[in-house]
């Protein structure tokens, strides 16, 4: 094991905040000397196995605590995936079944283990606690918590100021997933920064129950492929892991310059000292789409083998023919219609490509339009949420949100 | 049984409100119809097994449905009270035991002999039920109501807009009465004034478990012996139903005037042309007092027997020597202090019965000083919470709240 001291450098670097250092250092120290593994706790949701780049942000940080000796507990939070949204008011959150939840929970198992150590990480699912407990104990639970502190939460103040609904049993989440703390002993939660209010709310709860509070550690929050929103997979502006190679490296390539700055700062394992100097280079006119081929390149390598990431780069060089792709382009956002997308031709209209839908659907007939590098043969191809590049001919590009 | 038009003159009578009167009558001709008795619903608190006459007037309306021929159940809430206040913040709200529990419904049977039919009545826990709903089946009861629709009921609206913590359990509670009524199949539930806004969740979360909602029938609430607040057992402004009969005369002749024919109202069996007569003797000069005994002795009788009511007021006109006490007397409220009363000398001297204390603990000594007719022989009496006729020698008297 590493000194503690140490440990902390490594586990500070990319964390947005830590409560409290002292504390962590601490614990780190007692684990040290009884040769204890500390307890490492990050949740997830049961009802979306995809994992994409976003989630291995966190992921990264798991890895790095079960290299340094820890115990990762993955935790899938199956309990109110199984009772669903009660208040039956979103479609989204029907009630997984008990098969469901293992499904998913095999798909998860699946794909972190191209991050984390799979015989070094646990996988628990809060229903096998939760569902055992009586409704004085819920109530004992709620009674942990006032309703001004609960109101606390960003997204419950902005609700209740502008009216919004908000049922009773959204103050129980929180709370149940400060329990699964409890339930587990966990020593350290992760979450991403907007994760905070429920990470506390763990640690106040252990507390509660004469445990000794948890140390929580929120890691930045890396946006999908527009640039703007969280990556999420119901934004569709997402990066999956297990995406093939190709599919992989065009969606990489396709995002802004800046946000590749950021994506080096969240996703590459390069040194602060390389990524200092890949900027020194594009300041001094290296080209920027160079520099993006190489963290694409590195991501695919990860995910996939440091050969597909050759052949992707290849494959990509001749699709879109070798520098004819812009280093910027303008970029678009448009609402998805009421039939969930929008129609190829109106969309080139919109985005400049195109003077008319007419003349958008003549390029078409013609084969000159392509999105993401494939050519575009359906006319009426209704444009689904999700981030593109959009090509017509050899000179007129565009980046392209539905949302 | 009689017509429904018939039983709803006589349910409505005394009522506050009844939600609706139309739905009202419409279970009550479907009952007719069918000969199937409805359920009526009053709960109770599993730790206040003193029944005072503050109750009785819900009671008395219990005992109409019952000569009506309806079921009466009597609900005693002991869930909640086996959790005790989960928050710890109350010491009044120890958990209670199972046995206790029991000895407390016992008490309970006991007292409301004295006015429903023992054989017609249903007593029942909501433990029976609570205690076996799952910690998701609570989740998805919280789902039913939002954040702001329980922030109408008036007092967690006042501790909000002051400040004063809410703890999150406290927003489960009415949804738990109201699962009773789920539970019960209540058809109607009668309540204090002040428990409309619960009756009314009741009504509400029956339509979410697809049961016909229940209709309300709110009571109104009898103020205590110091004309103030409501009459309840932490006041100690109470006239318990099983405290006997010399005591029980007392309580009732120590009332105002204006607070007698509050009472009248509320409390009496008199017709109301009966009522509207005594008033008009009052205004006519008929001694307040005289029609003071009158209610006195209808409500001993009531609780015990009309000679115990002779008796009584014998009694009384004994130690208080007929015509002496006066119809009219000052009134005093003061705070007990820290040792949980007031010494006696203070309060004489305070309430201007005595000049001094020492001139107070004079009289005390000379045997001039009565309380409630009783004789004061301690002159270091504290005087603990309750309202009273204070009395010194012949001619100084006051009615004092210590509180």
């Amino acid at each position: 094991m590493l000194k503690p001291e140490k440990q902390l450098e490594i586990i500070r670097r990319g964390a947005i905040e830590i409560i409290s250092e002292a504390d962590l250092l601490r614990k780190l120290e007692v684990s040290f000397r009884e040769h204890k593994p500390l307890k490492i706790k990050a949740g997830f949701d049961p009802t979306a196995p995809d994992i994409h780049l976003g989630h291995t942000v966190l992921l990264e940080k798991m890895r790095q605590f079960q290299e340094l000796d820890h115990e990762a507990i993955f935790l899938i939070g199956d309990f109110t995936g199984m009772i669903g949204d009660p208040s039956g008011k979103s479609e989204m959150r029907k009630p997984l079944t008990r098969d469901e939840v293992l499904e998913n929970a095999k798909t998860y198992q699946d794909q972190i283990a191209k991050i984390l150590d799979p015989d070094k990480t646990r996988v628990v699912f809060n229903s096998s606690w939760m569902s055992q407990m009586s409704s004085s104990e819920m109530i004992r639970l709620a009674s942990m918590y006032t309703v001004a502190r609960m109101m606390e939460r960003e997204d419950f103040k902005m609700r209740w100021v502008h009216q919004n609904p908000i049922g009773i049993h959204e103050f129980l989440y929180p709370l149940i997933q400060g329990y699964d703390s409890v339930a587990l002993h966990a020593d350290v939660e992760l979450g991403g920064t907007d994760q905070k209010f429920n990470l506390i709310v763990g640690r106040e709860l252990q507390k509660e129950y004469g445990q000794e509070p948890q140390c929580i550690l929120t890691m930045p929050l890396l946006e999908g492929l527009d640039g703007v929103e969280k990556m999420s997979k119901s934004k569709n502006n997402y990066v999956g892991i297990t995406e093939p190679p190709f599919e992989m490296f065009g969606k990489i390539m396709s995002i802004s310059d800046e946000q590749m700055w950021r994506w080096y700062d969240l996703l590459s394992m390069r040194s602060n000292e390389e990524i200092a100097q890949l900027k020194r280079q594009a300041q001094e006119g290296r080209n920027p789409r160079d520099i993006k081929v190489l963290l694409a390149k590195e991501i695919v390598a990860r995910f996939h083998s440091s050969h597909d990431a050759d052949a992707a780069e290849v494959e990509f060089m001749a699709r879109f023919g070798a520098g004819a792709m812009p280093n910027e382009m303008p970029e678009f956002s448009f609402a998805a219609g009421e039939k969930g997308g929008i129609a190829i031709a109106v969309l080139l209209k919109q985005a400049g490509l195109a003077p008319s839908t007419s003349e958008a659907i003549r390029n078409i007939e013609q084969g000159g339009v392509r999105i993401d590098g494939q050519k575009v043969a359906d006319r009426a191809l209704l444009v689904k949420p999700g981030t593109y590049v959009v090509q017509v001919g050899k000179r007129k590009w565009a980046r392209v949100t539905v949302r």
